[in-house]
């Protein structure tokens, strides 16, 4: 997609240098527009640690570079367990996110599968290279599925489409296209005129920071909103869908999303309103079914929450939102219950929210499920 | 209620000057304690409208302060007419709250019966007093009421009562005591173990500035959390009650809110959790029975969710959350239908949150029910 009018990627191979991967530093956008080399599987770490990257697709295909970063760096004997603890390692960055596990356990078994290859590095460089290419396709196909629905509603509407979303599960938190906002672009190329309602999702603002942003710098009409307004909206026929992303969704359909994702599926049950999860196969875990109590729900800094940043008129300044030596608590993600998701928009198609459609559209991820 | 240790209500009469009423500075706190002077009306309009005050209760005590101003400052000769246009003015100051209506009726009903009287002046400030004294009172039972509901979930759990809120319905909102605080307050000074789960309550922040800085100086245990953490809670035992406070309830029981209170009524009963609403008689509008469609809800400047306000370390600074000439939208209110609500708790006791059952502690109000 778009930043002033050239085409980016969210993660790409420096020119000419195979070994050194570059991301956008997300931590300073809209304000900075900054690149990092990441040239170690600890570099891979800690942009995903600290949010450099973020976003269930885009942590995913970071930590699959940081396997194929210790391969490459690799100079010691046992490649084997070298790579195994590498991707525990990898594993451990973020908890809540299933797409991470799923890429690095690709690579490694890669790696073990072709540990004879002379050419493992290059072949393994593929491999990598296959899975965000996967990724860039699944976003793809997701926009066309979900593009179906926006499409609905405007045929009957004959007006301006308003879609809620929350947090940024937009092609900053993929490769390209993103998985909320992907239908959302392609709506806009396909001239349906849309409006999307831009929770600014505390405590990190994602969505004031990053969905504003790359909604902006495509031209698409936007109103960022405080985490509390959904519900008003929702309730004044303002809002005539909701999509968002998920971190990690079980094979029953429960979705680990950012904080808050709940309440705004609870608005929108309330108020009879379509509420879609947009996300790859690669966010499913086919080993759990109840996402209430199997999904860790990661707990960052307290921090976070006391203070935030923005811009001061000169540079990114933080400023201290509570009385000195006042608590805070900061829970990174909740568990909206399949009941209250209307479906999931995946790249082979939209199903309900339950196993058994799940798997119609997934037939050879029966083998994973463990129940 | 304290501050640094110093028992204060949140407005009173500067010591020796009857016309001159002192408010605090709620735009400063927690970071700085200033007291402001308010001499005519205009200063009590302004200091509504920039929420120096905010609060149902307190913006009504402040509305009514505002008509004695006008009425000790008139030099002229239509004294009804000025009074009359001064009611108009102090009520579009903001428009949800109902209490500046009722307060600013009372005195004004009050003036054009005592017109005659020699001492009208001092008559109408014992009026005002008297509102004020009442409204500390409601208070006072509102605590006394709402206090059994801890009560009860303590008799049972034995441990912590985990108590939810959102904004600030304080003393802080009121003039001594809170809405939503007071059972709280009881509770810890009848020796009942008690945390708040505080709202921070964006986008002004009232409850990470001003209940968190409350419940600190009373030395309540209290957690501020993003306004997006409840639901999650919620489902995970971790709240007990949800108390809130009320801008205007109507005599069906739906009740407009600070933004965001509508979502965690709807997590409050997806998870079996008793949301109670804390309100004085004086937040009632007895003329209004739909919620949703009636009670008109302000919406303020978009800057206030573009921008936020914290400490710098030094001062008082604004930081920019979102890009340049991005669009915000800032409404202040939600309205959450009565079937949400387990009850009301009032200065006459608890009730259900439908009209037969609040006419049934207020029978005298049936009266003023337009329908």
């Amino acid at each position: 997609m778009k930043i002033k009018g050239q085409h980016y990627h969210t993660i790409w191979i420096k020119g000419d240098e195979p070994a050194t991967v570059q991301i956008i530093d997300q931590r300073k956008l809209p304000f900075f527009f900054e690149v990092i080399d990441l040239k170690t599987p600890e570099d891979a770490y800690l942009a995903i640690k600290d949010m450099a990257v973020r976003g269930a697709p885009l942590t995913g295909i970071t930590a699959a570079w940081g396997m194929y970063l210790a391969l490459a760096g690799f100079r010691g004997r046992d490649l084997q367990g070298y790579m195994k603890k590498t991707a525990s390692y990898l594993k451990s960055a973020r908890p809540t996110a299933v797409n991470p596990g799923f890429t690095i356990d690709t690579v490694l078994n890669f790696i073990i599968c072709e540990k004879s290859a002379s050419d493992m590095i290059e072949k393994t460089f593929d491999k990598v290279k296959k899975l965000e290419e996967d990724e860039i396709n699944y976003s793809n196909k997701i926009g066309d599925f979900g593009l179906t629905l926006i499409e609905n509603i405007y045929r009957k509407k004959r007006e301006r489409v308003n879609i809620l979303t929350h947090c940024n599960a937009g092609w900053l938190a993929c490769i390209d296209w993103g998985t909320a906002t992907a239908p959302v672009y392609k709506a806009q190329l396909r001239g349906i005129p849309v409006h999307v309602w831009v929770d600014e999702t505390r405590p990190r603002n994602q969505g004031a920071r990053l969905t504003a942003y790359e909604l902006g710098e495509e031209g698409v009409p936007h109103t960022v909103i405080a985490d509390n307004t959904g519900g008003h909206l929702m309730q004044h026929g303002l809002v005539d869908l909701v999509l968002v992303g998920s971190d990690r969704t079980t094979v029953s359909g429960h979705t680990a999303n950012k904080i808050g994702t709940y309440l705004k599926a609870l608005a929108a049950y309330d108020n009879k309103i379509p509420f879609y999860v947009a996300l790859p196969s690669s966010s499913i875990d086919w080993s759990v079914e109840d996402g209430l109590n199997e999904i860790p729900i990661e707990e960052r800094g307290s921090e976070e929450v006391a203070e935030i940043e923005g811009w001061s008129g000169k540079d990114i300044k933080k400023v201290r939102l509570v009385p000195d030596n006042c608590k805070t608590a900061n829970y990174g993600f909740d568990v909206t219950p399949s009941r209250l998701i209307t479906g999931l928009i995946t790249e082979r198609g939209i199903c309900k929210a339950e196993k058994s459609s799940i798997l119609n559209l997934f037939p050879e991820k029966q083998e994973l499920c463990t129940k």
